[in-house]
């Protein structure tokens, strides 16, 4: 790693604070550097407070002049709840600015790195792009197609099950391991099961964590509408929004929660509707908790973009719930793989996090 | 971690380096220790030289007089191919003795102990038992049953597939991964496999590691007979078994291999038998490689002691083929597990070690 990498490592890694705070917008986090001393550091903590830049340079003050700037996301040259990064940081008199990924923001796009190269600012970048991109994954895929980034989340058994015969599940996994699942509930913003799940074990969704300052909504999916009113998602802890067919409204459940209709021929929906129609009410991110049937769909379509895989050593045997659709495949390089961004080992269990690669099969 | 046991794990660090070449003993290794300082350190490397205590003692010299030593198993009162350890140990004027375990070898069973105690020497244990057990669990198996102890070696894919739907299996984890079940292969007695496995993956079976010494023996097990005479099972690389039925015996493999005969009704053989008829062979380790079938037959019998399983983050999917038998388990609690003595992560594949441990389901 040169100098410059671990700069923009420290950039990225103060960006990350900000999971769970401020989406639609990106993570963001910014490093002022001066004779290779950080004089000043900052993350974006959510709509409406300083951008990464602002607080960096605001806590490296007059030192700003001539120093240089690394941070992991374009600075914006647009108006937004806040005024344009670049006019600060061109104020400032910061000499260099690294950047670690060209902003997709049709608004910004090039147009902040241009504004600071007539301002005489040296730009170098992109620099850990690919460490930028993986950070603001679900930023990206937002402002490329507007519609939730689909994370899968699925606990399974050593030999891949998801649940026994009989359909319990209650716990494949230990308790440290569901603790991570709370971390990815608190960044997203809503969980989606089937009505299914909610019958089965009755979930409450919400992200159990000291430090989580914002519920994900949760969503239901339901075709039937057969959802108790007693259910544990329609307590406290944010809003609950029910996806149910145009042709069976659950209009029994509209004091209990939002309720989201879709076409849909009254027995199954369609996952794709569902993703478009949530992308349409701003959701940027969905964590997809199941049941199965739903993975299944989504995964058919293509439709999963990340998997959150936790896998303990329990040994359920073939009798025991499938997680994946049977699609069938003729060589082993073919099939899609989840490349992991990292594996974890919590108590005994594993867990693998990583985006979802289809390969294509009829290449 | 007390001083004590300091020594301990450095005496069972040395012992494990006899891995694949002490076999039907037991790995040990011994430390000895004066004023703090490790003043002698040996492990056995096989039949026939000197066992850990003396090599340490050697090493000491005359600074043995007034020293501890540090042995993880009992030390011998027997003549075996070696004289007794307990009397280098009384010669060399060592002053204290400390164990990891008692050695269930019905020649030695305590006798050790007594006869250092008598010697007056002090003698402390068992320290680190369950490492010390941990350790040497195959010539423990093989003191109590006089039979194979049986370890599944498996790769499986994310989702807990063996193999696609048309068989095809190579290669669900990397290559380094592979590496790591040589050694496996390394340290054991034989490896075993069915014919299915040769038929279609026409596999060697040699443990292909630079410092391997001895090669696993090469056992296949075969109703029909249909093992092509070509397969490279038979190539030099050690000594190969076909297991055959009596009532089906393959006469035209007689010049490749050694063949087993035994009881079996020529369509399907009883694992017992086999791992009864191998024991009285005096094979301690059996790594059975598969296929599913005989896994599954050892599983659904309990035979199985020990699982290596490798996992890799492909998704092949609910068409793929199935490792485990079909239990039916009606709660989570009561399914079998795999205790994991480690969990490595070689480069994005997981490979998991432990021990199996079947929950008796009607208690």
């Amino acid at each position: 790693m040169t100098r410059e990498e671990e700069y923009m490592a420290q950039a990225i890694d103060l960006a990350s604070k900000g999971w769970g705070l401020v989406s639609p917008n990106p993570m963001v986090g910014a490093v002022v550097v001066k004779d290779g001393t950080v004089i000043g550091m900052g993350f974006h903590k959510g709509p409406g407070t300083d951008h990464a830049e602002v607080a960096a340079l605001k806590e490296a003050g007059i030192e700003a002049r001539g120093a240089s700037l690394f941070v992991n996301l374009e600075p914006c040259s647009h108006f937004g709840t806040t005024p344009p990064c670049t006019e600060a940081i061109i104020n400032s008199g910061i000499k260099k600015v690294f950047f670690g990924l060209i902003d997709p923001n049709p608004l910004v796009n090039g147009r902040g790195i241009k504004r600071l190269s007539e301002a005489g600012i040296e730009v170098t970048g992109p620099i850990m792009e690919k460490e930028s991109r993986s950070l603001n994954r679900i930023y990206i895929n937002w402002m490329e197609k507007k519609t939730p980034y689909v994370i899968a989340k699925i606990a399974l058994s050593l030999d891949g099950k998801v649940a026994l015969k009989n359909g319990k599940s209650r716990w494949i996994t230990n308790d440290k391991t569901r603790q991570r699942m709370h971390y990815w509930r608190s960044g997203v913003d809503a969980v989606l099961v089937g009505a299914g799940t909610i019958r089965k074990d009755n979930p409450i969704l919400t992200a159990r964590l000291p430090y989580v300052q914002r519920q994900p909504k949760r969503i239901v999916v339901t075709a039937s509408g057969n959802i108790p009113t007693s259910s544990k998602v329609f307590e406290e802890g944010g809003e609950t929004i029910i996806i149910a067919p145009k042709s069976n409204p659950p209009t029994h459940l509209k004091e209990f929660a939002e309720i989201m209709l879709i076409e849909g021929d009254g027995d199954r929906l369609g996952m794709r509707d569902i993703i478009h129609t949530l992308g349409e009410k701003g959701i940027t991110s969905l964590l997809v908790e199941g049941g199965t049937s739903i993975h299944q769909q989504l995964f058919k379509e293509e439709l999963v973009r990340y998997a959150v895989a936790s896998i303990s050593t329990k040994l359920i045997g073939s009798l025991g719930q499938e997680w994946l659709p049977a699609w069938n495949i003729g060589e082993m390089d073919a099939v899609p793989r989840v490349v992991p961004d990292q594996i974890l080992v919590i108590n005994n269990d594993i867990v693998i996090e990583g985006e979802v690669n289809y390969v294509h099969r009829d290449s």
